[in-house]
């Protein structure tokens, strides 16, 4: 029995710096190897909040915007062999085909199968699932999660336990899988070692999960909004610092703290003039600087070279380095077990129809994260 | 029986911008930890140079330089013990204590035990074992080898076999060590990796003779003179591209040539474009770069972070992460064993008194290595 185009209540950004509009769209069948899911929750990420300001390059309007969610999948197109009616899953802006030499290298997550297209807003195949009043809507991260209904690639979408709560687990979908994956998976931070968290949003308040798993002996919180510093407490981070406290660069105030510096450190925000602060606390020898916040379009990070050649190390990460279907399911299960506490990352809760109030929390930095309910 | 001071030949840097002069100086005798070396032959590398130019805001005069030195032990000091007098050695301007920090934490060798006062041309003991006509002149890199006799900290002295040619040999004092120590240890190249040298000097020859004993697949050499191309291909280089030959950026080139980018790149210039070249050059989701290059003071390095947060890793690399005193012995064994050719590098040789030849002959990019021969 093959699946039709079926209607779907979904929040569309229908044009750069305007509030989402909550419509009914139509979302056409998932067609060879994609499948049709049901999101039941997502998150709202600053990244959503990006696209949508029009700072984004290459954000496309209309579209339907959302990566960071859970669902059911409701039904699947020809081909598919991995997932079936009624499966839990988290939808994956980077999918892992486990094919192209990138899934294949054994070195990154950055499947590239269906970058091409994901990028132009389009299914593989070229064309958009989404339509509103005959006129197509463009998907946005391989994802779409703020619509009851979307489409993706089979390879786009880690099947999950179904006991796992789906407007919790969502939050693995990105920003909380993101951090500490940078930490594990991109850093590998060992135990003992000294680590400095730039930016406690939830990606650093993530890192700091990440650092307390990997049994850090000491966690420097770094923010400028030293409300967040209790909630980084309870997470394991053990020393707190406000650049807004000091004169010099914060850099030498980590540098002296630590007798030299640390042996890791995570940029969370997407400011440049942070990653160099980031890099350059680190410690001589052997200090590694993960770069995981995304910057403005054309902005440029720099530094001596000379930091580098004393043996620091500058790196970045995307999705915490996780490939999504093979790794993320054990993520969801500790989850499940507490060991990733997500409840900490859902400051608030909404309907739908709430949503343009998630991203205003957001940004006036009131939320870590809300949760959409469909 | 205590040494005495001796009478030396040198070749003294007085000013900053002056030729060198030949002189008779003053050599104190080797203090308690100290030892005092015959040298018999040095290379001139291109950091003299850029000390005696006074570019080098550390530079400090009046100076003996040179630091890329073979020597045989002519008296040791107090409490010296793992050297004696005739052992035949390599001066070391990267000492290794095996104590400090930095020695211990098994991830550089970047020891700092006598970083202080080496920075300052001085002795650990905060003085200087040489004087010319009454006034003290200053050690430099901690090796000072344009001197027919210097003083060492027993620590910065690697003990090598005494079958070795020392006029050789001394080239793994510095560069050549440096540019195979950069691939083995520092970028851990590994067999069938790409792999794109910038720069064809004598670092970035032995680059390429590192990357032929990881047994790299593909190695690309890079330099605006394609004079130096042929000597590439005798060490292993496979293709050769000159910047000069495109008019767009010699990374896309790159990019293109090796479908997608190399695995791993080496800067060997000190040029802060050619560092970000490198960088951009190397492969989505795992390409390393690593920086050997010193640039001028003050320079910096710049990349979009986007370039490191889709996997690419900079890093650096000093005296190519080798610990002098354990691992530089089995360099000069593999260049006994013809393993490592050093006599590629060395295009001219001359006595003492000719050493501003040596300059001259660098300068004009006419000589890979001269060697001084006391």
């Amino acid at each position: 029995m093959s699946a039709t185009t079926i209607k779907s209540r979904a929040a569309v950004a229908f044009a750069a710096g305007e509030a989402l509009k909550i419509v009914e769209v139509d979302v056409a069948p998932p067609q060879k190897g994609e499948v049709r899911v049901r999101i039941v929750a997502t998150g709202v990420c600053h990244t959503d909040a990006f696209t949508l300001s029009g700072d984004d390059p290459e954000g496309i309007f209309p579209a339907i915007l959302g990566h960071e969610g859970g669902g059911i999948v409701e039904a699947v197109g020809e081909g598919v062999t991995s997932l079936a009616v009624g499966d839990h899953v988290i939808p994956l802006y980077t999918a892992e085909c486990r094919q192209c030499k990138f899934c294949t290298s054994g070195k990154t997550n950055l499947c590239q199968a269906v970058r091409a297209t994901q990028g132009k807003g389009l299914m593989p195949d070229g064309t958009t699932r989404f339509s509103y009043q005959g006129q197509p809507i463009y998907h946005y991260m391989g994802c779409s999660t703020f619509s009851e209904y979307t489409v993706l690639p089979e390879i786009s979408l880690a099947k999950i336990p179904q006991e796992a709560p789906l407007e919790k687990v969502c939050l693995l979908g990105c920003g909380v899988t993101t951090g500490i994956g940078a930490v594990l998976n991109t850093a590998k931070v060992e135990a003992g070692a000294t680590v400095a968290i730039f930016g406690l949003g939830g990606i650093g308040l993530a890192a700091i999960i990440g650092a307390s798993m990997a049994k850090a002996s000491r966690i420097i919180a770094v923010d400028i909004n030293p409300a967040k510093f209790e909630i980084a407490k309870q997470l394991g981070a053990t020393d707190f610092v406000n650049p807004k406290d000091f004169e010099r660069p914060i850099q030498d105030v980590i540098v002296e703290m630590t007798d030299g510096g640390v042996d890791y450190s995570f940029e969370c925000v997407g400011n440049v003039k942070l990653m160099r602060a980031a890099l350059e606390c680190c410690h001589k020898g052997w200090g590694e600087s993960t770069i995981i916040g995304v910057a403005g379009a054309g902005q440029e990070i720099s530094t001596r070279p000379f930091q580098l050649v004393t043996g620091r190390v500058w790196r970045g990460s995307a999705f915490g380095g996780v490939k999504g279907r093979t790794e993320l399911p054990s993520y969801v299960k500790k989850a499940q077990s507490g060991e990733i506490p997500l409840d900490v990352f859902i400051t608030h809760n909404m309907p739908l129809a709430e949503i343009n109030e998630a991203f205003h929390l957001m940004h006036e930095g009131k939320s870590i994260r809300t949760v959409i309910h469909f």
